[in-house]
């Protein structure tokens, strides 16, 4: 006979998930209602409301869609792009390679920016080709690089697209509540997060939010929207703002219960509040990692404060160190992905979970485990240094 | 400011979610850890193995689907089917009708075999149709229609489909724990199911199953699945046999604590006993329903004791009498759909839902309803026809 499942505690540092905070766990388990229930339909009205403050934006097609953040990447696909149509898609780490395949398999044509894994987009590359490529409907590219820990200017990046006359794609995943993000005043023309990253919500959930001009451009689609599931048009009927809703799929109540409150709780702090706490966070952790002698793949201006990439010597063996921060400390760091891996670790501050205790956890004992593998190091000069960052003595 | 949300605690007996057991909703709200965690990977594992015993059958190629039902349906359509190819799909509800959506979207094309809602499918005119098609590749159908309450004879169509060469492709989203189904035995090709039905666990994963013939058409697909996130090429990375799991998507991790628990829960009952315990509060429901002077929408054989659709005469006003109960009793019932919209109720008797408690309070509710609404029934010989058919006098 199968027993419970009771899963080991662990403080979660890697690329996401994040560690949830005990009141989205505690509202995750509230009774289960219907997903037409007159109450459901006001909680729907609701997050919706605290969606468009996240975002900083008035869009009415803003809505979670009902699975991880890959969902949310190929709902904006499948519904902006149609067989034959000309993407740009900047790459720079794994995501935007992820965004190739999704339009290939839409039948659209993307066109490549390749960057460094590890640096930011590069503008002039961008308009270089935005002008070689006059009939390109839409611009792709990542705001936050959860494989490489870089940030790109999204700003920047919008008012290219809006010059050449493209929509605005933008992959958010880890970015929403972590760092400055303004969609409207941006012009973002469709964007899509994850719940499991600075909202330290459950995976599972994908909040996408659509321009007037992007709702626009699916309503008046010549051909069908390849995947049912993901169809807005159909998916709106459901989410839409009128009062009676139609059934399309049964909504995850539960699993809207936990981004409800997740949302209540970025509110309660603000979101600019939470950019600064990410910032802080990251400085003090920061000043640890480089008192330890280790180091940055990104560039300090385009760092995300929510996930350091940290580079370290090949001396150190990577599995085993993240091994034993796992079953000796319940610490859950990332390894590198793709070009990186075996190279840096990617250790994330996200949400609840950028706070001063897990800052100085993780720089302890990351240096009690580096100089049990051999490579002593000091973890008094570190947690010292983020004690300065944080303004202590 | 926006408050933390709180859910009126219903009681669920409509067509789905049902009613969630307690232990389930407590699993869900586990401390959650990462989805490449070594103790997620043997949760993953277990999560397996016990959906091959709810599915009975031996497939390696079992997992759930990381979004709800209708996403279940359509990795099943993506993945089987490619532009051009012929798919034999049975109608006899909504879900019939969303196979079709789904062939088209794929490029495929349906031929479509209508039965009347509420019939169960005629398998003469399903051998006629594969008669007059050598050329399909797959036969579709639904063996528990949600929107009718309508079973089919799964064993016999499957048979159907091998003898003219198809593959079968069935939906059981609301048939299975709730009444006979055997994967290996019937011959199923590919299955999907739900969560929120029979399961009792929170909506939002689909488990699937394909055979090995199954698995070894999608392996040998000359065009690629057109969705990234439903490619169970690139799923079996992370859910396959293998110890090593490749990262695809971030997976709902909490979610499938909450589906490891309701599978549990299945396997220490038994999976025959939970059929049979929905056959009994099924008979009962109905025997009380009956003493109400209420119909049923299904013939004796082929009603589906886990979704009761009761005809009610057209001098009943519909809205107020579930709103009344919904207001009243907190109690949710189903509305009728499509063709069946305002003339049946949807009354589930689902999972942890089909029991004693719920068969009496609402055959109690829905008579005292009726009474005030000027159609005077006697709760009284309701409860007494269910109470002798449970054996009590």
């Amino acid at each position: 006979m199968t027993d419970s499942f009771h899963p080991p505690l662990r403080t979660l540092m890697g690329p996401g998930p994040s560690d949830v905070n005990p009141r989205i766990l505690e509202a995750l388990s509230r009774p289960t209602i219907g997903h037409l229930d007159p109450e459901f339909i006001k909680l729907m009205d609701e997050i919706k409301g605290l969606l468009q403050y996240v975002f900083q934006t008035k869009n009415e097609l803003t809505l979670p869609v009902s699975a991880p953040g890959s969902a949310g990447m190929e709902t904006v696909f499948v519904n902006l792009l149609e067989p034959g149509d000309k993407v740009v898609i900047c790459q720079n780490g794994v995501f935007g390679g992820r965004m190739r395949e999704n339009a290939i398999r839409c039948g659209a044509v993307p066109v490549m920016i390749e960057d460094d894994w590890g640096k930011t987009i590069d503008c002039n590359k961008v308009e270089e080709t935005l002008k070689q490529n006059p009939d390109a409907k839409a611009l792709a590219f990542v705001h936050a690089e959860t494989s490489t820990g870089a940030r790109s200017d999204v700003a920047q990046l919008c008012e290219l697209a809006k010059k050449y006359g493209c929509l605005s794609i933008v992959d958010s995943v880890t970015g929403l509540a972590g760092i400055e993000l303004y969609v409207d005043k941006w012009g973002i023309d469709a964007i899509y997060s994850g719940t499991q990253k600075c909202l330290s919500c459950v995976p599972g959930l994908s909040p996408v939010s659509f321009s007037e001009q992007a709702a626009e451009v699916i309503r008046q689609r010549k051909t069908q929207v390849q995947s049912w599931f993901l169809d807005l048009n159909l998916v709106m009927g459901y989410w839409g703002g009128d009062s009676k809703r139609a059934y399309h799929h049964t909504a995850p109540v539960n699993s809207l219960y936990a981004l409800h409150e997740s949302l209540v709780i970025v509110k309660e702090e603000g979101l600019e509040n939470s950019w600064v706490r990410h910032a802080r966070n990251h400085a003090a952790f920061a000043a640890g990692i480089e008192a330890l002698g280790l180091g940055f793949v990104v560039d300090k201006e385009f760092r995300l404060p929510q996930l350091n990439t940290v580079s370290f010597p090949s001396t150190i063996d990577d599995a085993a160190l993240r091994n034993a921060l796992l079953s000796e400390y319940d610490l859950e760091i990332g390894s590198g992905l793709g070009s990186l891996a075996g190279k840096v670790w990617r250790i994330g501050l996200m949400g609840f979970a950028s706070n001063q205790r897990n800052v100085l956890f993780c720089l302890s004992a990351l240096a009690n485990v580096l100089s049990s593998l051999g490579h002593p190091c000091d973890a008094g000069s570190a947690v010292a240094a983020a004690n300065a960052s944080y303004g202590k003595s």
